[in-house]
């Protein structure tokens, strides 16, 4: 194929979603949510297809040497498939965004003023890995009205085309079009350039993936587009902090679960708690399997996971065992810190002083500030928004997890009995 | 000066706003009330100072030979800083959207979760003519927190030289940074590239002024924009309008104020109601001096004012004394005109029928929808937002007038006992 032919495929596919997406916007919350339990439905009785599909593509990864934790990211099975439909059932029992009255006056002239939430329109969404995304954004993007264009990886070829055949089939059974929900060329790297150009065609596009995706997306789109998912997240551990409740904080956000946007990359000790807190953190660190990347300060207190660090590791998102560790002056040095280093993800504190969290709470400028708990809860599901479309690094229209409002924009209203406005 | 060093100077200019943000960020809402109160006062006891700068402008406009039209947007005199003041106060008298509790909830496990009002951080504002956007737009940026940093056209510098002057030198005597409000070079058309593309050091870019401003900057930006202003805006005549509100809504939509993004460019018709309506509307739109581009129909009915219409006329922003004007089969086809042709900017129908109102207000997708009443009340003022910062045409973060709450973004607080999440 063409670049000209593949531009106009992702074109034309845009163009078919553009009229598909009609359907989801004017449905009732009653169609939608019926739709998206027929979706869960239907995953789980014809699981053995989707699961068929999945083998061919593990089995291709493998072949191909695909690391295993890879291939077990990509790994369908009838758990994962009970979870996606778990996740459209969630969604499900969810409000309907749309219509939702945001804001309402009546003006001194007595002309009626509102603002409603309405859907985006079309919505795409580029992600990489994991099949269960096709189910988890089809379903939110649906139920907050939207059309979807879903471009996967091409690892997941095979799966996503079983899932989205399943989806699709049943919108069409609900009487909503096929092309409500799409699945691109996953193949050529083009697909996710013409998607992001398609300015006028689709309204929003959402790169899930790493930095990489995402800058390419930030640098070339014409199409707005929401950044999301780089994570460098700080653990401050205040001259006031249990140690016992710094401990745990600090473990479950580093160790949950490495690989995932919301772990702890750094770890900045006040220096009045260093001499309690540090030997012991890095012990249990160490029992975890963590390599340290410490600040002199740190090496000082040493151990055999204790590496020093260097300038780059304040800036890493190792997305594995490993943290960096600094001791900081103060509160404000801390801040500072972040302020330098941060991602704007999700930052903590540990405290027993009041001011102190406030402080941090005010002045940290991230997604998420988290006083007193792991940064492993900012998480769509974590903050009851069912399925999460991705976690917003950025200022506009969304910051932190996505859910159903952020797929969807507003419209104001006026209702008038034949107002007028004066004056030139 | 080389690209470079202008390339420089805007960065720095950046730089320095990044760290005078932390003084509105924080600040009280009464000490930024106070601040705004004070700039108003010290606009009006030093206009003699602006007035003179703005004399210079002027005068230099004439000598270039620039339309009188032009010259009057460029023009101040002591009612139009009286008006800039009343704006600034106007904005102080607002509730502070910074601290605002947007979402918030307890979750199951106990972890209490708040979403909060945060500033953005550095508001960018590129704009053409009018200086009195100068007081408007710095005084907004400041009450919702934020540093700002103007470029407004070179044929206004010296005006808005003299402005920032005022505003900066009352900022500085409040205890804030003279770096809060910043204006940029005026003359070379590269500050603006440099700006768009000052990633990680400017928050937002808001571009107000004319389509080829817009596109530019949405084709080049990598920071965040919000694209505004151009309105290609229908009033629709249902059947069942009552024609003497058709009348009133559509003269006022077409003529109050020409010039501006929410006057309506075209008319839709009704042909049930065409021959009743027409003859009279065209009778008055020629009375009122404006040139009817009528489709067949329309040139039916005739009249010394209508002229032919062509394609082109269906997507024209005349800002002019120019109407298109097109008589439909039914309300979808209305809808379908105005989905084809729309900006997304303000549509109204003018109708009795509660139905074809319900209808309409549904399935039309703009930022804003009137029903019986004229588009020219799409303006932030009228809404209540105090002054404006542009009128949002996109969907993402804003739409339509932007007034205070559009100028922050959230941010979401985590209160926990030591919470780490289970699982992995």
């Amino acid at each position: 194929m063409t670049g000209d032919d593949l531009r106009d495929q992702v074109r034309d596919a845009a163009r078919r979603s553009r009229r598909a997406a009609a359907g989801p916007a004017q449905a009732t919350r009653a169609d939608k949510d019926a739709l998206l339990h027929a979706m869960a439905d239907e995953l789980v009785s014809r699981s053995a297809e989707v699961l068929a599909a999945n083998e061919r593509d593990v089995a291709a990864a493998r072949e191909a040497g695909t690391p295993e934790a890879l291939v077990d990211r990509l790994r369908l099975d009838a758990d994962r498939i009970a979870g996606m439909a778990g996740g459209l059932r969630t969604v499900a029992g969810l409000p309907d965004p749309v219509g939702e009255v945001v804001r309402g006056d009546v003006l001194a002239n007595g002309l009626q003023l509102q603002q409603v939430r309405v859907p985006l329109g079309v919505v795409g969404i580029v992600y990489e890995g994991r099949p269960n995304v096709t189910a988890d954004a089809a379903g939110l993007a649906v139920k907050a009205g939207n059309a979807v264009l879903l471009r996967g990886s091409s690892s997941a070829e095979r799966s996503n085309t079983a899932l989205v055949a399943v989806l699709s089939e049943v919108a069409v059974a609900h009487g909503f079009a096929a092309d409500t929900i799409q699945l691109l060329p996953c193949h050529d790297r083009a697909t996710v350039q013409h998607l992001i150009t398609a300015r006028g065609l689709v309204d929003i596009v959402i790169p899930r993936g790493g930095a990489g995706l995402i800058s390419a997306v930030v640098e070339q789109a014409t199409v707005p587009t929401i950044e999301t998912g780089v994570g460098n997240c700080h653990v401050y551990v205040d001259a006031s902090a249990d140690v016992d409740t710094a401990l745990r904080i600090l473990l479950n956000s580093k160790t949950r679960r490495p690989s995932v946007c919301n772990s702890a990359e750094t770890v900045l000790v006040h220096r009045d708690i260093a001499a309690e807190f540090l030997p012991r953190a890095l012990a249990e660190l160490a029992s975890a399997g963590v390599t340290v990347h410490g600040d002199e300060s740190v090496q000082a207190v040493g151990g055999s996971n204790v590496v020093p660090a260097v300038d780059e590791d304040w800036d890493a998102e190792y997305l594995s065992l490993d943290i960096a560790a600094r001791v900081v002056e103060s509160l404000p040095a801390a801040i500072e810190h972040i302020r330098e280093h941060g991602s704007g993800h999700t930052e903590a504190i540990v405290t027993t002083d009041v001011r102190s969290s406030r402080r941090f709470a005010a002045q940290v400028d991230a997604a998420a500030v988290a006083v007193n708990a792991s940064t492993a809860f900012t998480d769509g599901a974590e903050f009851g928004m069912g399925a999460e479309i991705g976690i917003s690094t950025q200022k506009l229209h969304a910051r932190g997890p996505m859910g159903l409002p952020e797929l969807t924009s507003t419209k104001w209203l006026t209702f008038g009995d034949g107002h007028v406005r004066p004056g030139s």
